[in-house]
């Protein structure tokens, strides 16, 4: 369907509560273990398919960790990455960093690994030639869109990135050409806010609107 | 500000505005030459700051091509690449090609170039020990933002990524630690659609909602 400019046309109060979901959107690592309603996190999941993607590619791949078997390789990945990035820290930076809680691995009910497949045809290769890396771009679209409509749900998200991602992607025997993206924890959240946790716990700030250069 | 969880929350009204949002965001290629109102657009790049990103490191650079030297650059630079990537085609698939609209670098009243900046230091590289492709990951997330918003604004955006990135960086003069992720055109659409044009021009078909494995 291809319409006029301006349809469909949205609200300012479309807007305004936009900018409210952003500003709530949180990087989420305490979450209550109750299940997901599954038909919440299907149709959080469907508007992935609605992201951009280079060449119409779709690279984006899913896989959810429900065994024992691979949430302990996931959790294991975790805690050997978390102590060497531990290890990299020294004095106050190194106990800071030891009091944070970096993943909500132990609780989260449903937990996603999320990967591109570096191989897909899908799209004939349009607009990766000189920028290959614009399938896992694409991927990280779709994750931003899941995160967006999860809260909007009032669904918590927490993507853990200390991790070994291609021991994770051996532990869960993917194709080899699947890159991992993303960790996703996925649940209903302990707690709201609209200031990021490491900002709140004193680790970083955010520094504002970037500045625009000219050229 | 931290609240119990479910404030603030969000309407079903709302939700479904958002749905059609996602479904109506495009990769804009025809822009009408008019100028962006500069707060629509100041507004709408402040909400990347929005975004979430690795350690808090808001790593995203923004780079404004006003100059015909810098957007001769850039609009040389894609020429070049798509000739390139057109030689990679043959028969049907080259006829095709040749006739599609990859970027509006000749109309966009507004033209950026994102970055990446791998060398900050803001964040104290926390999350990006095993992946440090998670700053680019960021800016990604923040440009997805961007072009939401811009959307709900009635404002188009196209991801060019038909570029040599070292090239145009260096064009362009930023810090040699700058990675290009993205060259956006930004500006009011000449059309609307629910449907992504490389699919209306019968180059590649959605694919629908993921398979989930599970493992």
């Amino acid at each position: 369907m291809v319409d006029p400019v301006g349809t469909p046309g949205f609200s300012r109060a479309f807007r305004d509560d936009l900018n409210r979901l952003m500003a709530w959107r949180r990087d989420v690592r305490s979450f209550r273990t109750d299940p997901l309603d599954p038909e919440v996190l299907e149709t959080c999941l469907s508007t992935m398919s609605l992201a951009p993607s280079v060449g119409l590619s779709e690279p984006w791949r899913i896989v959810r960790l429900t065994s024992a078997a691979a949430r302990g390789h996931a959790l294991d990945n975790f805690r050997e990455a978390n102590a060497d990035a531990l290890a990299g820290y020294h004095g106050e930076d190194a106990q800071l960093y030891s009091s944070l809680k970096l993943s909500g691995m132990t609780q989260a009910p449903v937990q996603l690994a999320v990967f591109c497949d570096d191989a897909t045809t899908q799209g004939r290769g349009l607009g990766t030639r000189t920028m290959p890396e614009m399938r896992h771009y694409s991927v990280v679209c779709a994750i931003q869109q899941f995160w967006l409509v999860s809260r909007a749900h009032g669904v918590g998200v927490g993507w853990v990135s200390i991790l070994d991602p291609a021991c994770l992607a051996r532990d869960l025997a993917v194709p080899d050409d699947w890159k991992l993206i993303a960790y996703l924890c996925v649940g209903y959240p302990e707690s709201s806010s609209d200031t990021p946790e490491l900002s709140r716990v004193g680790w970083e700030d955010r520094s504002g609107p970037a500045t625009i250069l000219d050229r």
